[in-house]
């Protein structure tokens, strides 16, 4: 039994749809998020400069108060640049989201041919296409960098047909293939699967790698016997989300996609590290 | 999603076997439980008056206070004599304990040599024979009555040569036989599961009929999308436990398999149903 809190990292607003998953899945689990919304997007950084900002997350959220029992790599470009890396330096079982994703989609295509759909680090990572190869030599994979609908997430646009263009231009490579399995690639899209679906046809199935990780949460809380008492049970109130950007729209996207209410406080980063602001 | 409490009942305290696996696997349901103390044992009673006091439970359950979402027949005989009868008759779905069982063994078993060990009327009923006769009619099934291990468990004894002694005689025609998996066919088996294992040896796996019911449970929350929500999160301290017995023992059971408080009321059982008790 371990009543810390799982942390889950992102460059903003994504890992939001991994932890919808955890709430629902593992409603109770304590959560701590960081949203690294100041130095967004992740997609066209340096592999390094990814790792770097990962493992600085995963440091403060480990160090912090309790620190936490797991941290969830809820971010597909911070998993294919750091995974390695922040499993060699934290003291804690470190998930990341491809894997997960993979297995997923190999279990899901019935006539291989998988589509994927990421960020340009995650594309030109090849971090699916040589999970997917390892899995199935005989796949057909189709990726594509579909950078435009991270921003569009992270606008939090309203407007329904301004949403449905930017998707299905985005998409434009994949629509009338033969795929029907759709990877989505980077956590931010969940967030965006109406208009994906729509997009694509109901003939293709999405897979989400967030929601996929959660069940690798769960086996490795299992197999640790760290799963948070029931005696008392965790409160949603005392969960804590950090962003090192505005706070405002953080908390509106992440309290109208989780349907909670959230605490979200200001994270100050820079080359050091990342620390509370003063004013929180 | 739906707050109401998931039902347990059973002849005593044997269903708090699965209660403690739904604590586990589905921390955020609350429970309500009733342990038919006075009449058991079950094993022993005619089949229609054994699917009487099932139902009569379920309805107590059912219809007192916000109900509940879902009945779990925590108890193999009462699964045996009345499951369909209380699926017909309670207008919420009702899981039994033997299927999942069946399904559990079905899936362990490498050389297809199965034991049962439960109680008379189990046995007499033949379900776990049909059951797994019907997924596998190539395998071998022996079914031994226990009935002594209920009583054991229910006398709550702590002397541990006693305890193994009685169980190493109860299970005396299985022991040397050439079974790879035994179903623990009666839920208030798993209490006795380490004395049952040290009778057995180690090449045998124990299945735990009541535990694989909450699987069976998860399924039909999320089918039906009646998990409880997470805000605010159940609370084990509102949860309730009534038996048609003692108090006393069924509490100090109770709090020492499920490892946390518990309220007992008791009930007043007769040919009319149950009711709460006045000092209640």
């Amino acid at each position: 039994m371990d009543n810390r809190a799982i942390g889950y990292m992102d460059s903003g607003v994504g890992g939001l749809t991994a932890v919808k998953q955890a709430l629902y899945q593992l409603p109770n689990e304590q959560v701590k998020y960081v949203g690294d919304t100041l130095r967004m997007p992740y997609g066209p950084r340096r592999t390094e400069e990814v790792a770097k900002f990962a493992l600085q997350i995963g440091q403060y959220l480990n160090e912090t108060d309790d620190g936490i029992k797991l941290l969830v790599i809820a971010c597909n470009t911070a998993t294919a640049a750091g995974l390695p890396l922040l499993q060699e330096h934290l003291p804690i079982p470190v998930v990341g989201v491809i894997q997960p994703g993979v297995e997923s989609a190999l279990d899901t295509t019935e006539n291989n041919e998988v589509g994927v759909i990421a960020t340009q680090g995650t594309v030109d990572s090849n971090a699916y296409y040589n999970g997917l190869m390892a899995g199935n030599p005989g796949i057909d994979v189709r990726q594509v960098a579909t950078p435009d609908l991270v921003t569009l997430v992270e606008s939090n646009l309203t407007d329904e047909a301004e949403k449905q263009a930017v998707v299905t231009d985005q998409l434009a490579e994949l629509i009338g293939t033969d795929i029907d399995t759709l990877i989505l690639g980077c956590t931010h899209f969940p967030l965006l699967s109406n208009e994906i679906q729509q997009a694509m046809g109901d003939q293709v199935t999405l897979v989400n790698a967030g929601a996929e990780a959660i069940n690798l949460v769960e086996q490795i809380l299992d197999d640790n016997d760290a799963r948070h008492g029931i005696y008392p049970m965790a409160n949603h109130e005392d969960d804590l989300y950090f962003t090192t950007g505005d706070i405002e729209p953080f908390q509106k996207i992440a309290e109208s996609w989780l349907e909670i209410p959230v605490t979200v406080k200001h994270l100050e980063a820079d080359d050091n590290g990342l620390s509370l602001s003063k004013e929180d």
